[in-house]
Formats: structure tokens, C-alpha cells, sequence
């Protein structure tokens, strides 16, 4: 049986300021109605034969992995999340075990979770051919027949015909420079390392075995820890960090003599930069890509997105990416939208907060919004989801005002538990212990307003905590 | 003595979307920490025996003329309410008369509200002398001497010397062509037309009488139907409204005999475009002028700013405009800001409210901002001045929360009047007849939650109103 694997990485810098350390470019609506990790399950739930997706992620991220499958309601083949990022050869070997347990004879699938593929039925005619290959014992890489001299990705160039469904891989190649890059698109022979491969479970824990133990002796040992927890697995973190930090390419697929590579042309791109998305999204007569309440005037070859409740008028410009978040906007060209790691650089410099979070925060129980501040208050839209509770705290120099505006909240303030209903508000005074619970069917929506001389997120007593924060 | 009167006009499109309807360029901080208006009147009350400023404004910005001389604590000589705009001639005409009724000999200082003058000196040197020629029965317009040839303004070109002050106006003439306007410059007798001027408030009217009787007659009959009313006079709209649209060049100053030019180099600028603020601004290294918080990379020669908790990152851009505000962003190559007017004219034929009013709201009472909204509820930032109240008032659709987050509001809500201190909240139910005040010596900030089906502004009824609006 074939086992999705996704691996949800990347840091979230380069599509700043709309991703974020705590929203990477995964989590994100940047074409259509679902992120490129609901994309990436909805792409691979669609193959025959495929089992629920298994996804390989950062604790950080597990509630919005947990809720992204929600939404497009696939079931989850568990997610692993890394105690401590190890690059993809230990995740992939995790995912191995992980799989083996129920199914020793099980074949992984495994993509990253933030690629764009726009061709799903070139796609599934390749991992039917992959899947052959794997059969007969191949570890298979799958190479995107390469549009123009990308100079930013790694090549692989095929050797001989393995029948009708591909080659034998010959030899990966470092990203090269521009000349070498048009001398491999014009050899035609080349293909670019998409980092999506197709193999049986075991045969590339074999292949670990030989050419890499060291990742499979400590993932087996993380393994034998394993911990869990609904649909989370955790593993003990000193354990898994016990392991290089290795790609599958240098662990295995460079030194492997079961190398395969099945050639695909599925419209993949995996938008490392907004000029990217910019040239694979669909756009207007003028060249341009408009997103949310955009008013452009002689406008050329641009990518504009506003954000929620805000709109953008461009005059006279020709080549920007203007990408609006509620809390920072990016004016740049779209030749220089690399340089955005500079900004992230610069962020980082000086201490702030923009380039790790959203405006809007996801938490385990839901979100919040800062809408407003002042010197001496603050105001969150805040939302719950149903059957999920805050944690039950307490504030030193804070008070609080709630104002459900939608649903049904259960307040818990002191020794008083009481259902709150919409357009009803209490108050909880400094130093309550309280908790905020949504036991309905529908997300609990409210306004809270803070006040007090002190108002960071740290002014926080957790007492219990349904998600072990406390 | 001399009488500032300062006329308050000007649409609000040019700066879009900093300026809008409602608040205009004058009204607007653009450079320094003082609004155009407000440079003006301290720049006036810095002259020898200058009189308190008599301010000619419509009457939707009366509040706000009110509340930035209160902010610069300069008394008012009178707020002159236009019930409808006539340009320029019945506006002097009507503060001349203003002015006589306590000062029979006055003289008068015509100056718009929204132009920058960078050297006081250089103006008050000017001043000195166009008194003298006014002294002398000249009507006296003030020359910009000009700094490059300048299509958008009108020249005046001087004729015989009037002593060591000032010229005999030989002629008023339109916005050149670029040609036309460079042999101006090469000619050096040619001056920009300020639409400054200083003279007798008797010898204008008197000039009028000669060259404008109509506009003459008109003011005389509204001007017996004033109303005061605090610092503003109002008159009756429809005799108002009888004057001709005139401007004062068109109806005196190219007709009468007496007209003089003082030249005068003060650094004046009329700041009719975002590229004209960003020539006068002080500007960093590379040409930029940032204001607020601005991270920006390899820009050149662009006027950026921010608005309050948004931040701007540029990455490689050059000549652009980029004006932040909490509800729409302009991104303009910088020699198309003229353009804007395109995006009002889009926003007026779409029925939108950007190019009318800010997200944050002035009111008689203060202010309100809508920081947050959603389906069924909408939340305000609500600030009340001192000494101020809002109207009686009750909705049909909707229910108020309050939370008080700085000074002491009074609360009527039906037969209660109480007082609502900071971190204290309370409750307006659907229907009721409710009123907020300030009674302290602080302004009351406070929270509003609304909650129900409707929510739109005009879901009032007023029963009584301070400001005459029930």
C-alpha cells in the first residue's frame, strides 16, 4: 500500500511578510481555496490505492496541521513531530518505522508539504510509474523536466532506460551556475531534484542501513520512545537529536546503487520566492496578479495582495510585489524579492516580533487578534474552537473584559462556572483564576478587552492546561 | 492693525489617501509635528501686532479648525462657516466685513491654510513691506520668486517699481506651457502666484464694489443674517449662495488699478502632490523621506510612510511614493502622483467611503475608530473630549457594550445616570435612550462592542444634541 509522507519544513522567511516563523509557506492560501499542505493530502488522497497521509512536522506547527486536515477533512496517517529539526533523512527514516509498524510492506510517498503542482494528472501518471519501480526494489526520485535554467535548484541526470517508466540516476548535481544550467536544460537529460521520492519502507531503511546507519540506529532508538498522544507521536528529544543532520540526497540517494528517476512535466514549482508564485499564478491582461480589494492604475507585471478590511491602489508601476499583512507591508521588485531575508535579518536584529508572528496567533484552542493597543489596554478578538478551552490562569497585573459576540463561551471565574451567550460580557478581575471553554458545535467568538499597567503575553499563571502547557 | 484670515479649502483628493474629504491637506501633519493649518496661524501670530486669525471653513470642518487652534493654544478671531463654497472673493469679502465691524481701518493677511513657507524670515520681511504698500491703498499680492519653471501655478509678471518694496502688478497670467514658463524664469520679472495677499479690509471691498458689485452685494446681505455661535459665525445659506463663484484674482486683482507685487524667496511650497511634499521634506542619503516605521533596502528617492502599528519594508524600489493608512495604501511611481485623482474618481463611482473619511472618525465629541468587525458586531475605539458629550441617543438594531479604558465617562442609559470609571464596563440594551459625557478635565477613551444585525452609522436616532444635530 502507498503511504503518503509529507514533510511540513521551512523556515517561513521567504515569503515574508504573509509567512512567518509560526506559519511557513505551507500553512498558506497563496492560490486557490486550500494551502499548499491541504493541496499536497488532497493531491495525494486522490492516488489509488493511497492510505492516510503520515506528516512528519514541528511541534510548533501540530495544531495547524491537526486543524488544516480538519478543514478539507482527510484523515491523518499520524503526525510525527520532531522533538528538533534533523533534515529529511531521520524524518523520512522516522516515517519508515512509523509505516512498517502496520504495514512492513508499505511504499512511501514522500513530498514536501509547500510545493505547487499544477498537472495532478502528469503527476499521478508518474507515481504509478515510480510505483513500479519501487516494486522492483528502486528507490525512486522523481525529476521535473526542467522549463528554463533554474539556477536555484538541484539537477539529476538520467542514465539508462530502466524499460518504459524511467532511468537509472546517473549522478545529482550541485545547483549550478547560469551557463551550466543552460548547457543541462539544452542537454536535455537533466531534470530538476523536485525532493519528492517513491520507494518501499524497507528498502530505504536498508539503504540507511548501508550507506547511513548512524540516522537508523538513532531514529530506531528515538523510535523505540514513542509516545501517543490522538493523532500526534512524539519521541524522546535527546534521542532523535542524537541524529545527523542529514538530507535523504546525501544520506542515501547519492550513494545508492537503487537510484532511479522518473521524469515528470506536472507544472511544479516550489515557489521559493514571491516572483515565483507571481510567474505560476494565473494573471490579468496586464500581466498582473491581484489578490483581495486591489484598485491599479497603468499597472504592469505585479503581484498585489491586500489584506482583510484594507485595500491597495497602485499608480504607474511596473515589476513591484506589494504584499499587505495588519501588521507589515513589503514594497519590493520582483527581482529583489530574495533580498526579503534581508528584512527578516533585520527583524530579527533588533529584537521584533514580525517576522515570527502573525497579528493574528494560532493557538491549540483556537486564535487571537491584537486589534487595538493602548498604553494601558489592549483588545484581542479572540477565538475558540468548539471543544476546546484555554488554559485555566491567571494574570498579575491585568484585568479582563469579555464580550462573546458569537456562540456560547462556559467562563470559568474563580468559584462561578457560567455559560456566556452572545452579546453577554463579564468581567475578571486582576488576579481571578479563570478559564475560557467552548463546549459547543460552533467556534465561540468574543472581544476581550485588557487592562492593566502591564500587558505582555508572558503575564500568564497557567494552573492546568488541556495541551500540557501548564 | 492686521488680521490673519486664513481660508480653510481644498478638496482632500491630492494626498489621498492620507487626505480625504473630511479632512483635508491642511488639516493633515505632514511635515514636523504641526498641520498646515496650524503652521499657518502660528506663522501669523508671530507677526508685529497680528490679531487673533479669523479661519473661513466649511462647516464639516469646524471641529476640527476648533480643536487644532485649541491644540496650538492660539485664540481664534472667528471661525467663518461657508454654508456652501463661492472660491475665493465672498470668502475675503465676508472676512473684511468681519474684521471692520470692530476695527474699521483693519488690514487683512490672506492666507490659505495648506501652504508650507520655510523661511519666516524671508515671509515676515514681505510682510513688512506689503503693509507699507497697503498702507499706501495698494492692494498688495505676494510673488514667489521662482525656484525652477513650474507649469502647474499662474506667474505674475511686475511692472514699475512702487519705492524699494514692491511692483505695479503689469499683469496676472495663466499656467504656462514648459516653454513658456522657462523664458518666465530666464525673464526673472515673472513671480508664482501665492494666492497671498495683504491690503485694507475698506479698499478690497471697495475694489469689489468697482470690478464685482455682485459679490459685494451678496456677502452685505448674508453677512446681516450672522450667527454666532461660540467661536463660529454662520450665515444664511441662501443668501450666501447668491454670491458669484469668483476667485479674488479673477474678480479683483487682475481688474483694479491698485494692485502691487511684493516678491518674496521663502521657501513656499503649496504641497499639491505627494512628489511636491517629498521635493520640500528633508531627505536621508540615498534621497528618502521615511516617516514611521520603515525598514528599507537598496530604495532610492522615495517618500515612504507608515501608519501607527504598521510597519513598511522596500527592497529595490526607486522614485516610488508609498503612503500607508489604516485602511488603504497608495504604491505610486513617484511623476504619476497626480494619478491619485484617478483612484478618488474610481472609489466615488464605486460608492466607497476611502477618498470621504478615515477609519478613525472626527466628531464634535471627539473620535471613533473602527478597529475591528465582523458578521454581527463591530468594535470601537471612542474617544470623548473634555467637557464634551455625544447625542441623546437610541438604535433600533443594535446593543452597546462600553468598557472604559482611561478617564471617568458619565453613562445615561434610560433613567440612569451614572459614572464609569477606567476598567469598569456596562451594558446600552437594544432600544434603550442612552448618552455618553465627558465631565472631567481628561479625555475618556473607552471600548464599544456593538452587537446585532445591523450596524450601520445611520442606525440613530438623536434626541438632543449639544451641536445641534438632533
Amino acid at each position: 500500500m502507498l503511504h503518503p509522507v509529507v514533510l511540513s519544513g521551512g523556515s517561513g522567511s521567504r515569503l515574508w511578510p504573509l509567512s512567518r516563523q509560526n506559519q511557513p509557506k505551507q500553512f498558506l492560501r497563496l492560490i486557490g481555496d486550500h494551502s499548499l499542505y491541504q493541496e499536497t493530502v488532497i493531491r495525494a488522497n486522490k492516488l489509488p490505492d493511497a492510505q492516510p497521509p503520515v506528516t512528519v512536522c514541528s511541534e510548533d506547527h501540530r495544531f495547524m496541521i491537526g486543524e488544516q486536515l480538519q478543514e478539507v477533512a482527510i484523515a491523518s496517517g499520524g503526525i510525527l513531530l520532531e522533538p528538533i529539526a534533523r533534515n529529511t533523512a531521520p524524518a523520512i527514516a522516522w516515517a519508515a518505522l512509523h509505516v512498517m509498524a502496520t504495514d512492513p510492506e508499505g511504499s512511501l510517498l514522500v513530498m514536501p508539504a509547500d510545493h505547487l503542482i499544477e498537472d495532478e494528472n502528469a503527476f499521478r501518471v508518474a507515481v504509478a510509474a515510480a510505483t513500479g519501480l519501487a516494486e522492483q526494489g528502486w528507490l525512486v526520485t522523481f525529476g521535473i523536466t526542467p522549463d528554463y535554467p533554474e539556477t536555484g535548484y538541484g539537477y539529476i541526470l538520467r542514465g539508462d532506460a530502466l524499460g518504459a517508466d524511467g532511468y537509472r540516476v546517473q549522478r545529482f548535481v550541485e545547483k549550478p551556475d547560469l551557463a551550466t544550467a543552460e548547457r543541462y536544460v539544452a542537454e536535455g537529460r537533466y531534470a530538476w531534484n523536485s525532493g519528492m521520492f517513491l520507494f518501499n519502507a524497507s528498502a530505504y531503511l536498508d539503504e540507511l542501513a548501508r550507506h547511513a546507519p548512524a540516522v537508523l540506529e538513532a531514529t530506531r532508538a528515538a523510535y523505540a520512545t514513542s509516545n501517543k498522544d490522538l493523532d500526534f507521536i512524539r519521541v524522546a528529544k535527546d534521542a532523535f537529536a542524537a541524529n545527523p543532520n542529514d538530507s535523504i540526497d546525501y544520506a542515501v540517494m547519492e550513494k545508492t546503487e537503487r537510484a532511479a528517476v522518473v521524469p515528470v512535466s506536472c507544472g511544479w514549482s516550489d515557489i521559493g520566492s514571491w516572483s515565483s508564485l507571481w510567474s505560476v499564478a494565473q494573471r490579468d491582461d496586464d500581466d498582473n496578479r491581484h489578490e483581495g480589494d486591489v484598485i491599479s492604475v497603468d499597472t504592469k507585471r505585479s503581484l498585489v495582495r491586500a489584506s482583510d478590511r484594507r485595500m491597495i491602489a497602485t499608480i504607474g508601476v511596473e515589476d513591484l510585489v506589494i504584499i499587505d499583512t495588519p501588521d507589515a507591508t513589503l514594497v519590493a521588485r520582483k527581482d529583489r524579492v530574495q533580498d526579503v531575508k534581508t528584512v527578516v535579518d533585520h527583524l530579527k536584529a533588533a529584537g521584533r516580533q514580525e517576522h515570527l508572528f502573525h497579528r493574528k496567533v494560532y493557538r491549540p484552542w483556537g486564535s487571537y487578534d491584537s486589534i487595538d493597543m493602548g498604553e494601558r489596554f489592549q483588545v484581542k478578538r479572540i477565538v475558540v474552537k468548539p471543544g476546546a478551552a484555554l488554559s485555566l490562569q491567571k494574570h498579575a497585573h491585568r484585568a479582563e473584559h469579555w464580550i462573546v459576540v458569537s456562540g456560547v463561551a462556559e467562563v470559568t471565574c474563580d468559584d462561578r462556572v457560567f455559560d456566556l451567550h452572545e452579546n453577554e460580557s463579564t468581567y475578571i478581575p486582576l488576579g481571578s483564576v479563570h478559564r475560557l471553554r467552548n463546549r459547543g458545535t460552533e467556534p465561540v467568538e468574543l472581544i476581550e478587552v485588557q487592562s492593566g499597567s502591564y500587558l505582555g503575553e508572558d503575564d500568564i499563571v497557567r494552573l492546568e492546561d488541556v495541551y500540557g502547557r501548564s
